[in-house]
């Protein structure tokens, strides 16, 4: 296994909560709340979804109003708050509104986000009245934060959290976060959340800088099913409680906090991708020798969302056929007679050839529950991950059984 | 059922035969034939992959080298000849060559397609074995169109053809054609192929635009997987025996023509779709009020191909949720405050918010084996249909289990 177990996300300066407050049956958690304990910046990227939830609308406003300060993160699950018309802005006024006065914050300060059914109102009642108590259990143990991340789960199987730290001239860095999904979206029940946390001194625009480059390592490198949610969004603050000098554009610590803040987000990442609904297999495909990054992302992406690539590596199955036909099916510029395609450490085709390896050993390969497709175009330096999984009989049935 | 049982292709003019010449195992026949009497013009369109077989690339040249005359067209199932190296075009052309002197035409009037597995040299020296017993078997009876309707079957559980004919000027026109696949691509046993003869008098320019037109309202708008094989291919032959005048671009003649090769292409695209692996459903999933046919795509392209939509139309899940986060997704300009959304005639979204229709009266909805997804936009007048199925528990085991 590449990927860890999840690690305790607590960050200084911050202090979380979860909480059952009766948006879903059966005592399940589904109120989340982390705050900073002094001012922070903030950034976040959202859905690129044409429809999107009021609470996506909302959280781009308070991060206009507040020019990027943000101290609260408030998230439910159960309910998505989406397709619910003008009644779903008005309840993340009243939801912020009640958290900003429990914290003796500005409300621009709140960020909020939901995740859950779509089209049913959301009961916001239940969120205000749970908000006092919300607030006294703020803590910055690792029961609170396992609480946080157990209470933004909806169809996910396990809770998702994940921390690193660095140093950088003498001052010790962290970045903790937390994160669920299982589809990339599972509309009726699931989107992607990630919210990320850390004490580095770093102003608002650079933070939008660096969250925006590592997400598209991470984030916006992985498929369960191609789609995205009409709440997807990735939030992070930094409180400056390492008191390093402020990260600027363009330095040695700009690309020391990128990488650090990059390889958290692959780790948070991968860990959605390993609990995709029904999934079997954690494939990485990379396309390197690639011309243009957006030339090897398409192809990628191509593969990793072909559905007979996946029901191949399901069925264990070392197609490279269907493998070549998604690199060819991407909608990219490239020479077939170039393309290298290797499964694992096995060259399936090189230079668009087969090269008639022994079937065995490729079935071996297969047996693997890490996959890794790489294909190489041999026409410049640029490269791409995507991360996946298998389309499994289960897929379908978690996908199919579920009744309105 | 929309769908009407095959009808006897059968066009004046024209012969077909099919017959087994050993690439498949079983005394399954894989080898189709059809034939011009008289000299005709061609068209055809192709897969857009960047990875295509030596065959779509010979017969691009043919109609290049022909300036649009094409005689013959020749067809093996049973291997792709795709992904084979330079030996893949030296096929090509011993088997119009062959094919060719049989019939005592010029080579560049064969057309050649292939469909089968990819990867493996082609067996050229059993067709062009098998050549002369093909050409003694060319004949205009129905028995022989279903020869050659079967010769071009992979994974297809039934020949697929249909024949129309309308009059104009005192003059009687047939469209016939024959058609394969049941992925879109399933790379490694299958591809989709259109094989269109018509007795209009209509040179070869106009009939590659009535072509283009009509594939993209018809092959063009059909996805079982989302995906283009290295083979796909579409063409068209026309002998001019109904003595017409000639069609002219711009002309009724030609709207007249075009609507009938339209509706042809339709009828065999459906029964594709209606084979498609594993489907239970057959869905048409219709864009209307768009502002351009390219919206209007994009949207209906994105409802048709997403996993979600596709596993809640298996489980008979009246989850509008995921029809409008696929609107929503579709990477096309919208207002979603405007968009209705409908499920056969109930409306479940009426400017982007729910109806509230009793569960009870969707459910039954979803029941029947054609569901007509609408998405009226109200921006504009466009539209645009795509063709598709459900994606269930047997797609996955078809494209798993299926073992290199």
């Amino acid at each position: 296994m590449k990927i860890l177990k999840n690690r305790n996300p607590a960050v200084p300066g911050f202090k979380a909560a979860g909480l059952d407050c009766g948006i879903k049956d059966n005592r399940i958690k589904d109120l989340a709340l982390i705050v900073s304990e002094s001012p922070a910046t903030a950034a976040a990227v959202f859905t690129k979804n044409r429809v999107v939830s009021p609470g996506v609308t909302w959280s781009r406003r308070a991060l206009a109003k507040s020019s990027g300060s943000i101290r609260a993160v408030v998230v439910n699950s159960g309910n998505a708050n989406a397709v619910t018309g003008s009644k779903g802005l008005k309840d993340c006024d009243a939801i912020t509104k009640k958290v900003a006065q429990e914290l003796g914050i500005p409300q621009k300060e709140v960020f909020i986000a939901s995740t859950g059914i779509i089209g049913v109102p959301l009961p916001s009642d239940k969120i205000i009245k749970a908000t006092p108590k919300l607030v006294t259990e703020l803590g910055g143990k690792v029961k609170n934060w396992i609480d946080a991340s157990e209470a933004i789960m909806t169809t996910d199987l396990v809770s998702k959290s994940d921390r690193i730290s660095y140093s950088y001239k003498g001052k010790r860095i962290f970045i903790g976060g937390i994160t669920k999904g299982s589809g990339m979206v599972h509309p009726n029940m699931a989107t992607m959340l990630g919210f990320v946390f850390t004490d580095a001194v770093i102003d608002s625009k650079i933070l939008k800088m660096a969250l925006t480059e590592a997400a598209d390592r991470s984030f916006n490198r992985i498929t369960v099913d191609g789609d995205n949610s009409t709440n997807d969004c990735v939030a992070i603050l930094a409180n400056g409680k390492a008191k390093n000098s402020a990260i600027k554009s363009g330095t040695l610590g700009y690309r020391e906090f990128l990488k650090a803040l990059t390889k958290l987000c692959k780790n948070l990442a991968s860990k959605i991708v390993l609990d995709g609904e029904g999934a079997t297999k954690f494939v990485t495909v990379r396309v390197q020798g690639g011309k243009t990054r957006k030339q090897a992302y398409l192809i990628a992406n191509s593969v990793a969302t072909s559905s007979l690539v996946k029901t191949a590596l399901f069925g264990e199955d070392p197609n490279w056929g269907r493998i070549f036909c998604a690199v060819g099916n991407a909608g990219a510029a490239l020479d077939p007679d170039k393309v290298d395609v290797f499964l694992n450490k096995n060259r399936l085709l090189k230079n668009g050839s087969p090269t008639n390896l022994p079937p065995q050993k490729l079935v071996q390969a297969m047996k693997q529950h890490e996959i890794d497709i790489t294909i190489d175009l041999k026409c410049g330096k640029e490269w791409e991950e995507v991360l996946t999984c298998d389309l499994s009989y289960d897929y379908v049935k978690i996908n199919a059984e579920y009744t309105t």
